[in-house]
């Protein structure tokens, strides 16, 4: 008997859609309303930064007005699905005057052997809010690690891949790849590409060959930088959703960075994929639909594990 | 009627004993030998380093050998009292052939009005471990950001404080309350900072307005650095109790560096707590009990609140 064909898949046209949740059948759980999306690998497993989007979407549904994410700190525990949404558990630990802290459980309904569904645990992950409006004693934050061109003399890595093709610098299959691999986040941002990070010399990494700007460095002194903003509004009555949506992008490029400032990619690896995150957000004034300048470094590596800083979000002034 | 004398309060006489921790009364539960203690303030609220480093005690009790903590991130949810022992609970979340992560909370039995004991959440922690023996394929990491002298060249907090007060430089006030505030950090560990940091040069911050070497630079670029060791043997049959002594020690200093290397001390603030933490290790070849270089520097602060880089941690070569 042949198998049901699948039926087409609906894709959601925001990043607003993406990060969406429907009310889940308990109080303080929930599930997206679209399908988690794949990046950076051609097989069935999504992007991290869907689950982690949608977590700290989850998150901010259940807290009181006024309340802004300051740390978000979690664990990715096993490949998240592409073809079955996700479903969020949000636990309420804290309720002070001027904390709200939630602990988020993302799971997908997995299909068994005998056809039967069991929750099977993705991601967990711990948010902390604050109430806006404290007193500061300190305003201070550190700057980039070097001065990076702004927007309007950066490129798309699409527009960038495209000039190393036509110089033949990189071949065509590349560029396309390129363009498939890294599609759901073109879909939802704009991004360019700072000329003086190594990013935007090797095309993200696949012209691993290329020399660059920064070979002569310590590969912890290395950096890839890019101006990021969201392509669709944002939702007006959701105004935590720059929280989720800053989530969603924080997570890409990073399993595979070293590698990327190292002139390796990810065909040089048996598998990567990120482990665990911190989020951190220090300041309330800033827009994702606004150029946001993301700076990326690699912190230290071994053991088979990497540790990279992409937290650097800074709002162009 | 008077009320009882309290019992004399019994004091854990290393930091293996102020770590250890008892079976409770359900599987992966467990209750704290000793009580928590303060540090840095005169109140009954205990140090945060006492319940981080139980907790990373609590998650290495459930995993197989072989398995080494890589990632501990969590949250300070409520003040810890000095007067009652910590209880741990641990949730395995994931275990698999190179992963385990566990999630723990850790709570203490507060006294109610009516005199009875309800459980109060404190602190929850996500531990993730790693097999060890990885293959790597990129060993790397940070330097710090300046050269220190080494521990033979530096000296002890109470050496420092001493040869202040003796050239007047200092109130004996001071030397003595230093002393008390930072005692159990002195007790259990050998601390000798670096003279090259902030902290060697105004005690800690409690001679706030003592000059530094560091004055001319940006808060983000200041830095303290001390030179750490366990007082005390770890107990050979628990080769994980490094990391939880290491979790118990990171905590010190952070909530008020930044005051410190701004010219401010406790008193500047109405309050000062650790809010959350990430700690990550890189490599498997460090020993508590020999001398590690710990670095701390203040990242950003804004809205009440700081955000301190203390966990670049390098042991001696």
């Amino acid at each position: 008997m042949a198998k049901n064909p699948k039926p087409p898949r609906e894709v959601a046209p925001s990043l607003s859609d993406q990060l969406a949740l429907d009310p889940g059948p308990q109080p303080d759980t929930f599930t997206t309303r679209f399908l988690p999306e794949r990046m950076g690998n051609m097989g069935s497993f999504a992007y991290g930064g869907c689950a982690l989007g949608v977590g700290v979407q989850a998150a901010c549904e259940t807290v009181s007005q006024g309340y802004r994410p300051y740390s978000i700190t979690g664990s990715f525990l096993a490949p998240v699905s592409i073809d079955i949404k996700l479903d969020c558990s949000v636990r309420r630990l804290r309720d002070t005057r001027t904390f709200a802290t939630r602990l988020v459980e993302i799971s997908q309904q997995q299909v068994q052997k005998d056809g039967s569904r069991q929750p099977r645990l993705c991601m967990i992950l711990l948010a902390d809010l604050h109430k806006e409006g404290e007193r500061s004693m300190l305003d201070f934050s550190a700057p980039p690690d070097r001065t990076y061109s702004g927007p309007e003399n950066s490129r798309t890595p699409q527009e960038i891949a495209r000039t190393l093709t036509d110089s033949k610098t990189i071949a065509p299959e590349t560029e396309s790849a390129y363009n498939t691999l890294f599609g759901l986040m073109a879909r939802h941002f704009e991004t360019r590409q700072a000329p003086e990070g190594i990013g935007a010399q090797n095309v993200t990494g696949m012209a691993k060959h290329q020399p660059t700007t920064q070979d002569h460095l310590p590969l912890t002194s290395k950096t890839t930088a890019d101006w990021i903003r969201c392509r669709t509004p944002l939702r007006k009555d959701k105004p935590l959703e720059h929280y989720a949506g800053l989530a969603f992008i924080l997570d890409g490029y990073l399993s595979f960075l070293a590698g990327m400032h190292n002139h390796m990619f990810l065909d040089d690896a048996a598998a990567c994929a990120s482990l665990d995150f911190a989020l951190r957000v220090f300041s309330s004034e800033w827009d994702l639909t606004q150029w946001n300048l993301r700076e990326m470094k690699s912190v230290a590596g071994g053991e088979g594990r990497t540790y990279i800083d992409s937290e650097a979000v800074w709002q162009q002034e």
